[in-house]
């Protein structure tokens, strides 16, 4: 049975829409995604660097985000035809750890937790697929990627694409195809 | 550069011992690591499944254990040869995250944590190497393991055994001639 990786924040956690509401409340701006077409989170809060490093540290910021729309439906599908791993980096924010894990829990309670993975870099998870919305760990994944688009890749050409998770659905039934 | 994955629990870190301790000290036994060689932690406790999950489970309980003997050192000259990953079981237990993190960050502050994997089966770590005291996740892992030895393993016929770290830094030693 192949294996697909899959990220978390962006793929199938809304964690810029959290993000972008919590810091505009805290510091009075109004950020929308738009924006995160042509700057990232650090630089379009770039005045405000203690106040983001407060709210994405706070132990409970990853417990609540929004299910990305049909994730739950079609990785509860692909659970049926590949291993699936959840593979997220979440060393940047050790303190997400707890929140990310019960996050898993509750919203994907049909995944193996002994599949999840809390790493860093990707280079070190062993899987045939990985879809994730980070160009740089697609990079460094060593099988084949699938971008999932996100405000901050869209301008990016990438071999595989996924603009949603049905997207992400039509390309794994191709792949079951090709390997009958 | 190759890849070297190493556990915690009883390679890095001296979980036994604090285990043991805690839970003598809790429930009122003496129990030794001269009983982990016949019985595993959980059949030791059988008795006492709440008390010891409420030990494991305490925020603080993997914050503060001993380091095994000349790990640090020869991790670090390992460190340079090699490409050196922390691979942690760290999913049956998701209350140890955050303190994992963080004794790897104070013990074994020259590793990057990009290159730290909290995760449950380590079939899932691309690495050329893993050094583990468990031989279901050795056996799991797809590259070549090393057995290090712990009570619960003495009885294990395996094919690479290493009693302590300086018989694991003598083993690389040897891979490093055979790679020139």
């Amino acid at each position: 049975m192949k294996r697909i990786a899959i990220d978390m924040d962006e793929v199938l956690a809304d964690f810029s829409k959290k993000c972008l509401e919590a810091m505009n409340a805290f510091v009075g701006t109004s950020f929308t995604k738009e924006d995160l077409r042509v700057k990232t989170i650090d630089e379009l809060y770039e005045s405000y660097p203690d106040e983001l490093y407060q709210v994405l540290h706070s132990a409970e910021f990853f417990r609540d985000l929004e299910v990305i729309p049909h994730s739950q439906r079609i990785v509860r599908e692909l659970n049926e035809h590949f291993q699936i791993v959840i593979a997220t980096a979440a060393m940047d924010i050790p303190t997400s750890f707890d929140a990310k894990y019960k996050w898993l829990r509750e919203h994907f309670p049909f995944l193996d937790p002994q599949y999840f993975i809390f790493c860093g870099d990707k280079n070190v998870v062993q899987a045939d697929y990985l879809i994730d919305d980070n160009i740089k760990q697609l990079n460094s994944f060593t099988g084949q990627g699938i971008l999932f688009t996100a405000p901050r890749n869209e301008s990016i050409d990438y071999e595989v694409r996924a603009d949603n998770w049905k997207e992400v659905h039509a390309f794994f039934l191709t792949e079951q195809v090709k390997s009958y």
